[in-house]
């Protein structure tokens, strides 16, 4: 999906909301467990539910891979079905891969071409040659980490090398690197006021905002930093979303969660067109 | 496995070996394709051969995720059969995962807990509570990517950061997490000229070489700046080994090749004791 097509997509559904499928057997409804495969009946219904109100899904790995063969089968029929179901929906594997060129290449591989997901993210650590093999692919999208949401984000990323922080040192250097129009980068809400200077770094690139709800970050805040001309924003939220009931309607509150951030949301793009 | 355990292998094998399975559809032997399960076959194949020269086995997860729901099948019957027929052997899923603490207590349960290899790789780039639910698993261990073996480790890994490089502050820094005392560390062969004040570093943990061989490295280098008083190193070949030849006897000199560095392994080790 070209990002032309996701920007039409957002100021459509008035809405530049991510829901990440963290789904977790210990957190679906319990009744679903006797379903053949509980983790995509989960989904399933997720995503039918809230997809009026979303412009992109995003499926961390590590849920499907602690479950084994079956959580693989899972997270292979979740983007089959998101790909069939709803192909303008822009899709993001969260795996956070990265190792040496011809090893990312079976990575991007898996993800942008057998799983045929629209993104992937992955870690800067190991540099160019770990990044280029999944810019390499057309019409994809490669979401490096930046500026995380976690706490130890402050070990290593926020370090000063040559008087600048390393993450905007990896921003920089991204931006040399072979397709780097094809990148977009994670920065977490809860870092909400470096969004203002990430921005004049990469005034016109995507950012995946994780860290709204539940790790406590602010729309308004995200939004007041970091939305660029273009929207520029994908702001996820995952646990405040997917498990706000674990009743029986637990899609139609989810639904309706995503609808009171989608409402929030189309009341900031209202602003940039004032 | 506990690191003592590995020690007496390294002994009594004369070897710290590591065999990498990255096993790739394109490169196996092509009477292999017609297997129902291709990747498994082959990697039982160079296993059973082997074994007698190696005390570890790398399993490098990109080769089989690019293969869909066969390549997790193969994955998770190649540990299986290790842990079943070779329990003495040390397993590494190179996985390079590492995400906000939830995700990599998932990625840890998957690697360590369900497939049950005895160690995994994981990224630093997110910090201290990326790495610490891996560190949280009794007789496992956690190889801590310092400094990698490929040409983008001089991107952002040797940058200086109150002047000193990013890999030895993770290095410094990655000490001080709880359950420290199970981190190994992966350093490149490449890379062998950074051995020696590493060790000054942490002069008792294992290292997790790759690069020599298909990536350049010397293994007489590698000996004379990184090995410590208790070894702490293990080397691993893939493609040097697993590749070495296409016929139907590519395992009988995959184990040549490996009986090679054995060899040499032997003659290291002996000027530990002199």
């Amino acid at each position: 999906m070209t990002t032309q097509a996701l920007l039409e997509q957002i100021h459509k559904k008035k809405s530049f909301l991510c829901i990440g499928l963290d789904t977790d057997l210990e957190k679906i409804p319990t009744y679903l467990l006797s379903e053949e495969d509980p983790m995509f009946a989960f989904n399933k219904e997720i995503i039918d539910a809230t997809h009026h109100f979303a412009v992109a899904y995003k499926i961390n790995t590590a849920f499907y891979e602690a479950q084994g063969r079956k959580g693989w089968k899972a997270l292979n029929k979740t983007i089959e079905y998101l790909n069939a179901e709803y192909p303008e929906i822009f899709t993001i594997a969260d795996a956070k891969r990265g190792d040496i060129g011809n090893t990312s290449a079976m990575y991007a591989k898996a993800f942008l071409q057998e799983m045929a997901f629209d993104s992937v993210t992955v870690a800067p650590y190991m540099g160019k040659d770990s990044v280029e093999p999944f810019l390499a692919i057309r019409d994809k999208h490669t979401i490096l980490l930046a500026l995380t949401s976690n706490e130890g984000a402050f070990d290593f990323q926020t370090l000063k090398t040559d008087g600048v922080e390393l993450y905007k040192k990896v921003i920089e250097t991204s931006k040399t690197w072979e397709n780097s129009e094809r990148l977009m980068y994670v920065v977490g809400a809860t870092k909400a006021e470096h969004l203002a200077e990430i921005r004049k770094l990469i005034p016109d690139s995507f950012l995946l905002v994780p860290g709204v709800g539940a790790q406590g970050g602010s729309l308004e805040d995200v939004c007041k930093y970091g939305m660029g001309k273009n929207v520029g924003l994908l702001v996820n939220s995952s646990r405040g979303i997917i498990y706000a009931s674990e009743t029986s309607n637990f899609a139609e509150i989810a639904a309706a969660k995503a609808e009171v951030m989608q409402r929030e949301m189309a009341a900031q793009l209202s602003k940039l067109h004032q």
